[in-house]
């Protein structure tokens, strides 16, 4: 592969998400589409908390390899916005609230007691990924929010419309996430346009960015295979 | 060893810095008394930046680290302390005032050149503790700051009493390291006593509390070494 430009760089990313990202997986068409029981609802809400609940691991490891104060604070955003101030609640917080609100018991969602083996390794690896891979490559992999306005806005549109178990209270969660999405990605992208630098780096870029929009399909792929079809829950999952 | 009570494992803490702690350093009697050159304090705070900004590092590992909000809430405030919100600056900004006040050249200061090897090995060796140690060793590693109120004013009166080339907006680093310590310590101290709950875990905690007050010893060992007896620079390294 002979070096992009900063742009033609950037439509690579976008052209990845446009193949992998997970709003073109069959679950997530389910999903907000009404065609779930609230009982596959809740266990997608279910695996997606681990999802959540890890997300400030994977950024406080890439905030702590960031080199400058000015970087690290630029990240430090992040763990805010996940696990809230003290007084505003954070985006972990707000899941609950989702979970809550589809009636799952909050010690028995935070316990990861009926979790999904396929959710922790998938969640895991991109705790590691994030950790072990250069920096350049772990801030790549934040790029699926590039995408994310867009299947939120379907998921709270066709879930509030589909099924009367939601409110738009349960699904608070996602209205923060519009804006703070949007003003991480400005950060990131520039970032990886600016030090992806060589044919080389801009390859790594590419595939950090394939390796999270995976990860992210395999936790649907899960998901459809334990609840939907076959709907063959592993022994220990949660069960409906 | 026998298990101590709370209490007694808080008194075996005080008295490692009874003995340790680098207040007792014959450099850090030098630097307050007022008999260091102009030249030996810039190699002090100097190398002390190369501590100072590896902070929110081992502050960052620690964080991705910990297992709840509320938990990474606590440690995130010592980032915030360090790197500074982008409106308030932070303990490294502030450390710079002070090497700018001494004279000393900022892109040089930032750049390590004239970093003692010995430095860096030190540091370096306390952020891959708190990345690789048990969270309980990590946070116990922190509990120098028990004892920093004492060597700060000390070394902020004596600093201001005995150099003309020292004033106290030279010196603004510390003073909101005395409110800030006394607030850590609460939180990690509790946090110690509560979860070194075998005789295993804590000469655990007694010797990461060793271990730090060796490593900050050691970087006046270096600079004793280099500056002030025999006063032996290595190549490389800073020259006043």
């Amino acid at each position: 592969m002979s070096i992009l430009s900063p742009d033609a760089l950037e439509d690579a990313l976008r052209a990845i998400g446009a193949e992998r990202y997970h709003i073109h997986h069959p679950f997530h068409h389910l999903l907000h589409g009404g065609q779930l029981t609230k009982g596959q609802v809740q266990a997608w809400a279910l695996n997606r908390y681990y999802y959540q609940a890890s997300i400030p691991a994977k950024d406080a490891s890439l905030v702590a390899r960031l080199p400058t104060p000015e970087l690290r604070r630029e990240w430090r955003r992040r763990l805010v916005d996940h696990d809230g101030d003290g007084v505003h609640p954070g985006g972990i917080e707000r899941w609950l609230a989702l979970t809550d609100g589809l009636g799952l018991d909050r010690d028995y969602v935070v316990s990861l007691q009926g979790l999904l083996p396929a959710t922790r390794f998938a969640v895991d690896a991109y705790v590691r990924f994030v950790r072990e891979k250069s920096l350049l490559e772990a801030i790549a992999s934040s790029l699926t929010e590039m995408f994310s306005p867009n299947i939120i806005s379907q998921r709270v549109s066709g879930m509030l419309r589909n099924y009367d178990f939601v409110t738009e209270q349960t699904l608070a969660y996602f209205t923060p996430r519009l804006t703070q999405a949007p003003q991480d990605v400005a950060f990131a992208l520039a970032y990886v346009k600016d030090h992806a630098d060589t044919a080389e780096r801009q390859e790594q870029v590419l595939a950090a960015l394939r390796f999270k929009c995976d990860l992210l399909w395999a936790q649907l792929d899960a998901l459809h295979f334990a609840y939907v079809a076959p709907g063959l829950p592993p022994p220990g999952a949660f069960r409906p």
